[in-house]
């Protein structure tokens, strides 16, 4: 039975888009960026302070400090006390949605946080960089150079955050259960395919 | 259409069986050790020596002769001229056997090689190491000590294999357009996936 799905997506690969078409069609509960927002309205700190350090973590910061040492965080590092409680804050809030009811949940480490539970669909949602370029292109109307610095910098910030929080590489296919290349498929068909998986594995 | 589908797969994750399976449902060729016995015989050199460096690189000799830096294998090294001219001629034996007909195509960076036809369906299978263990010792009866050795070394093998001639990271979903983990998931159900996958794309 799958109960949760996480979603961890390349920029311009449509992995928010497949996990909203995803949630709609399975009933189940949508958290991207509203996700922050729980935590932040529960905590009572600003969501702009939030938004700040969400899936960005400033590389020269945690160099000059020496805290990043091959992909492990000691978290005894005094430095990095605020971040790692927001990251175990957060942690938390994905903990009580996913005990609360069904829901697809986009980005955040997700999969990682729930790593213990058996009723989790880990999906990887990527395509290659000129199928990126294009759909940023598409949808936010810039330039190709523009959208090609977005796509790269975007994903590389995304694969920092994966890294510094969980030790992992945020692309290797051994974190999650099916890894989907967007490139040569609309999204209707991707959620065909995901769908097919979650009916055969319920069976 | 999907004319050829390559397997990357974890030691004891059940790829070359899945392959087997879709090679056999499908109407599909299949070649893994075949490919070997081909090139041996088309080639006139043993199959004794290319078994001895399929998939397998002296790690200690690369490095002693410091030619695998960062990924990056320079072409020029003389030490290398007969294991690269090795890869390169199994690397033409597969591109002839994707021209002729259809086929299921397991192991040797075959992805890769195949990268510029837009008809491969590139898939990676793996597992966890708790269930590889578990299929070795079933499939092989070695002691679990043992089997996890077996595993651990052969994956070992097989992504500096792949790190070496194609400059990847094997794990990388990047490289595949489908990644399956088959911890949770018997074999015939993971054929069924990528049938499911393959009958959409070819609507």
């Amino acid at each position: 039975m799958v109960k949760i799905i996480t979603i961890a997506r390349g920029m311009g690969s449509g992995g928010r888009t497949i996990g909203k078409m995803l949630s709609e069609e399975l009933g189940y509960k949508y958290y991207d960026k509203d996700l922050i927002r729980l935590a932040s309205e529960e905590s009572g700190i600003s969501e702009a302070f939030f938004g700040r350090v969400d899936e960005k973590i400033k590389t020269s910061f945690i160099k000059r400090n020496g805290i990043y040492k091959g992909g492990v965080i000691d978290p005894s590092s005094r430095e990095f006390t605020s971040d790692k409680n927001l990251f175990n804050f957060q942690a938390k809030i994905i903990k009580q949605l996913a005990d609360k009811e069904p829901a697809v949940i986009v980005g955040r480490c997700a999969d990682y946080i729930l790593q213990d539970r058996t009723d989790v669909l880990r999906l990887f949602i990527y395509c290659d960089k000129e199928t990126a370029v294009r759909n940023v292109i598409e949808a936010y109307g810039n330039d190709e150079k523009e959208a090609a610095r977005l796509v790269e910098k975007t994903d590389k910030d995304r694969s920092f955050y994966y890294k510094y929080y969980t030790g992992r590489d945020w692309q290797n296919a051994m974190n999650y259960n099916i890894c989907l290349d967007t490139s040569r498929l609309d999204y209707a068909t991707c959620v065909r395919i995901i769908r097919g998986y979650i009916d055969i594995v319920s069976e």
